[in-house]
């Protein structure tokens, strides 16, 4: 820049340059401070990056100006949301227009609210309350994209998948997209404490401020309905299973008044987990028997009194006569009389019980695994019209695998709901990457056969094998008050794919994957590719370095965070690892076959039978079903002390290509994320190790074997590692 | 823009209008995302946003090329925090120069790492290690600012000073300034828990991740320290004073040698808790009696091997025979042979002992405020040299209003460090303003008379007053995983006072306050001068509003959040409001003069005369200090109940005066930070009114007074108010 005179052609170039200038100043303010946290994962997959100027301006031209109605809250919340996305996107937000003016509308609405989409209102059947189409048509002589559906909701759902058109990279030119989710009630399970611990949380407190509710509320409680929503989630049960009666009083109702206020709007209803015993720790009744009158009149006064507060209140969670927690068989009454009684009370107002099938009887079963399905098949078809039964994917607990739970396909009577664990309560916790989608993927599509092939694990849930009235999908939260919400960038991935295979459970995890890694880093495939692959060997290393070839429960008693196969003794077997792999000189393994606790007729006939012969039984299951020798010889002709080394070494072998593939996406990644996901590789190889280490020293003390050959022992001894405590490992309330 | 050919001059001005629109475009970027979270208030008092245009170009005249080392982590740090600062103020970092070579240097070092710095060494005798001078002249013929120290950490500090003056707004001229702290030991102390929680912390969970550590050491520590260097903290006790010995095992300490290398360049030394039973607990040893060789032995290998995980660690703190805690009374030893103890095992390698007073014991004393004075003044003396003695602010327990500490100028022989509360256990908790600068000036200013007038709080704390050989002040911190830090924006004040007043204990109250006003909000006097009087007027208020006119400890029990005037029972006298009350139809107030428990004979007699007296007590301590008549007759010429109620509504009114002085700077304040002060506030008068409502409805049913015309009365019987329960307020551990 200069001062001199110069021709008159100069002076547009001092203009020039006292806009370089003040252009390179302004980036100067844009690298310095906001960016500095901009990539702290707290935009979760709603980055809204801008796309390279190319793509930009094809985008532009698509997105010129805006027609969205803006009278109701989820309207005003769509159109915010849309703007908010293309502003961030592309530069700068379209032109908000009342009618189609120009090329490259952008027309969202339903046949109240748009007259282009009135128009539509045959293509809208089949759509349901949330379901929506995008199409590219002409309005008005104009080009234009359509974003219609029956009610505002669906709208608002198509219009984040519109912007994830955008954001992962796809075209905007003609569009014909319909979709409708295949599940009614998707729904994420908090098992947040009211003193803001989280049970099995790994991601700092519970979101959820009671204290300063209902006067403060944080603008995160927005961004997580936004979050939610996008994702096609419409339920949220804001407190623990293990719950507390409190949550119930008016001065809790109050708070969650509030909270449901702020996600209305997206389309998500608040449930609460009850407290079974309620009646008489805030109800003051001496008995909390569902077939006592009072205790009835009780709830149905409570479940009013909820409605006044929280007028679309979605209903219960319970969990009863579990692990201690209190229930119907208190009273000697059946888990249909407990479920029936909230029923009632709920019914009239369109709410819904959601009664888990986690129980276990105080005595000690023959196998755990099977008290589920005994306790509830005889029941099917006695529980009430607005009452699912929520299933855990496997019937012991959340173990990196598990067959699905033989309750499935079980209960054609009876509306069945999955529950899976999107929190890693045993796969790491938030330091461990392990992509869920798998995980969920195979349960989904595994087969139960009661209604010969085909007869899928989805099929059931989304209620098309049986004809179930209602539908649900629950997962148990993994979010917290961290900056990133899920303790890890990766982490996230897990909450963004519980929510698209509640939407679908026929969704591809892979695909899914790839959508994530896509509005989560970049759509440059130099990044997702790697990264895709990353997660999709994730969830079999993990099986490989904790529990391989069907071993489950092997955890450290308590805070399930490192490994403990050596755990027995304490209050009852059931609970002990040593219950689970049945480890001796000889072999390993429980039997769950016809000649053992027989767990395998739980199946349908095709799917027992597979599983009753070690010769047909999936080797990932193997040691589930069946107790064997440690020389059984596998597919890969090794003995199984072989094999299962062998599994443990790849594992960690895994973790170790993982933090290699990451440690070459540096300058690919911001700098920020980078580092984070690095250390915790790093932490995952260590303890992916220290599984494997600990395991074999343990498996080495029952069978006395000497390690195959070219595997290093453990270099410690098994003292070492059974030594290891950890009383205030996170989650662990 | 356009694409047809024009006449030559043209050019530029396409140019120009590519350049513009590239302007709005990035513009546009710039408003999008990154900025929707910048004001969260993450950034503290160091959010080095851009200065106006003119401001900015006379500071880049004065910065325009940085002469820093960068040979230790500390030189990194200080030339890093400079680089950003000014980048972020002033949109552009001056240009990185070996040598001074331009007008407008800034020239950074100590006479080791600076040649012109060498130069001053003559004037930087007296600064010590951490003082620094900053000052504007000329350098080999050019004008250059220097900024000096006789070690790294003095120009580090001196650093964040030069960075404040821009950040306030203040002229970079003829600088002349010399700065050196005038407390020795400026602490943290952290009341977290090994598992996450803190103790009477009101801003979210711990921010040590100790589950991660030592492996992930999370970026907010790097910034945690930055902000404790800006303001001189030196050093941070990481764990509870109710502590756990596990933090002493091999596990934890790699976690706490992981903190200490993150803070050790910005001048912050790591102290723990220490538990006295610790070598009966994780020591194996059947006694922790200080006079038992084994024990001693055993607290001297356990400090060598703490040294060699932290070789600069700070020393320890002590809780010990307080509140449960164990102590060396447990084997009938004395508080100087407990911390002598400890103090001999860590001398050799430099470290403290910070051993506490607030002591009471298992037996209830006539006066609980009496008792710290009766058990250690008899001490004096017979503490090893590298013993602090801890005495909190008033003799009962951080209370909206106490008077100074007895102990203060009561042990010549003995360092008393000062501890303050940051955060707001009996204040508020997050949601109150209170600008706590007040309180500590008011105790800091206090006059003991122990030497004659002036004798102040301040000239104990800082040795002047006794030749103390150590000196220190703790905070207790109000620093949780809040996005915010602090729970609060304003809170973040009370972190930031007390850092300065460590630093030089006679600085005034509203000095400080106007200095993080402008650093936190904007140096703009529009903002700074309500924002200012607010905080000058909050503590008052929360006293008018709580404990009026001398009251004190009428909190609910526990949880400490609410009004509980009428708690009574339990497990001790002196955990109940009515034990400090002492209210009865006739009149209200403890009587600690001679005529009562004679506390006052506890103060300097010049003092305990002008205490033991009504007359001449000032009225803010009246009932601290009295017992009087509902009719005693008051300053103002009302009863004293005719006061209590004035005062009670008067601090009600200003905090309505509060929110209506914020309400004003909407659009002055961003938008993000104005919302949630305005929810705050608007808590804070309904809990003021609710303090005041449920006060006067229970000194009625004592005195059976009616209330002076023109208040209104309770709008809600008694029993209400002492009906409500609150089991999960935060902080509550």
């Amino acid at each position: 820049m200069t001062t001199t005179e110069g021709p008159p052609r100069a002076a547009g170039w001092r203009w020039s340059a006292a806009l370089a200038a003040a252009l390179l100043w302004l980036a100067g303010v844009v690298l310095a401070a906001p960016v500095a946290h901009a990539e702290d994962g707290y935009a979760l997959w709603l980055r809204y990056r801008p796309r390279p100027q190319a793509q930009a301006e094809e985008y532009r031209a698509a997105a010129t100006e805006l027609v969205a109605p803006a009278a109701t809250p989820t309207q005003r919340a769509t159109r915010a949301e849309l703007l908010r996305g293309l502003e961030g996107l592309l530069g700068a937000a379209p032109v908000s227009s009342a009618a189609v003016s120009r090329d490259g509308a952008l027309v969202v609405g339903t046949p109240a609210s748009s007259k282009v989409v009135a128009g539509l209102r045959r293509e809208l059947a089949g759509l349901g309350r949330e379901g929506y189409l995008i199409r590219s048509l002409r309005v008005d002589g104009r080009q234009a994209t359509v974003i219609a559906a029956n009610e505002d909701v669906g709208v608002l759902y198509g219009a984040f998948h519109y912007l994830r058109l955008l954001q992962t990279g796809r075209p905007l030119r003609g569009l014909d997209l319909r979709e409708a989710p295949r599940v009614q009630l998707r729904v994420l399970n908090h098992w947040d404490n009211l003193d803001g611990t989280v049970e099995r949380g790994y991601a700092g407190a519970s979101i959820w401020d009671w204290h300063k509710l209902p006067d403060w509320r944080d603008p995160r409680y927005t961004d997580y309905a936004r979050a939610n929503a996008s994702i096609g989630i419409n339920g949220t049960v804001l407190n623990n299973v293990n719950s507390n009666a409190l949550v119930l009083t008016p001065m809790y109702l109050e708070k969650v008044a509030a909270l449901a206020e702020v996600f209305r709007p997206y389309g998500i209803r608040v449930y609460l987990s009850a407290r079974f015993s309620a009646p008489r720790e805030i109800g003051g009744l001496p008995t909390a028997d569902p077939l006592d009158p009072a205790v009835r009149r009780w709830w149905k006064e409570k479940v009013d009194e909820i409605y006044r507060h929280v007028p679309d209140f979605g209903g219960f969670l319970v969990k009863a006569n579990s692990e201690g927690q209190p229930g119907p068989q208190d009273y000697g009454r059946s888990h249909a009389d407990g479920a029936n009684m909230l029923a009632e009370a709920l019914a009239p107002h369109g709410g819904v019980v959601m009664w888990r099938a986690f129980v276990y009887s105080d005595e000690e079963p023959e196998d755990r695994a099977k008290q589920a399905y005994n306790e509830f098949v005889p029941l099917d078809g006695r529980f009430a019209g607005n009452v699912l039964v929520q299933v855990k994917n496997g019937a012991i607990d959340f173990q990196p695998r598990e067959p699905f739970h033989p309750l499935f396909g079980a209960m054609p009577r009876t509306p069945l709901m999955m529950e899976f664990q999107i929190t890693k309560e045993y796969l790491g916790f938030a330091t461990h990457l392990v992509y869920l989608g798998p995980l969920f993927e195979e349960t989904l599509r595994a087969d139960t056969h009661v209604r010969g092939e085909g007869s899928t694990v989805a099929k059931v849930v989304d209620g098309s094998l049986h004809g179930y009235r209602l539908t649900g999908m629950a997962g148990v939260a993994n979010i917290g008050a961290d900056r990133n919400w899920s303790g890890s960038h990766f982490d996230q991935a897990n909450w963004y794919a519980f929510g698209r295979l509640a939407w679908d459970p026929e969704a591809s995890a892979r695909d899914i994957a790839e959508e994530w890694a896509r509005m989560t880093f970049a759509p440059d495939p130099r990044v997702t590719g790697p990264v895709v692959e990353m997660m999709m060997a994730s969830r079999e290393a993990v099986v490989d370095y904790m529990t391989p070839l069907g071993l489950h429960h092997l955890m450290g008693r308590g805070h399930h965070y490192g490994p403990g196969p050596w755990v027995e003794g304490g209050p009852r077997a059931d609970w002990t690892s040593v219950y689970f792999h049945r480890a001796t000189r000889q072999g390993i393994g429980f039997d769950r076959s016809t000649r053992g606790s027989d767990a395998v007729s739980q199946y349908a006939p095709p799917v027992a039978r597979l599983f009753d012969d070690p010769a047909t039984t999936p080797e990932t299951l193997l040691l589930w079903f069946h107790h064997l020798p440690w020389d059984y010889r596998m597919a890969s002709g090794r003995t199984l002390w072989e094999e299962l080394v062998a599994r443990y070494d790849r594992g960690v072998a895994q973790v170790r290509r993982m933090r290699a593939t990451w440690a070459r996406l540096e300058g690919l990644v911001d700098a920020e994320r980078h580092a984070q996901v690095a250390a915790f590789l790093a932490i995952q190889e260590k303890e992916a190790q220290w599984w494997r280490d600990a395991s074999i020293a343990y498996w080495q003390s029952i069978n006395g074997l000497p390690l195959p050959p070219g595997h290093a022992p453990p270099p410690r001894p098994l003292e070492y590692y059974k030594s290891l405590e950890f009383p205030h490992a996170p989650g662990h309330h």
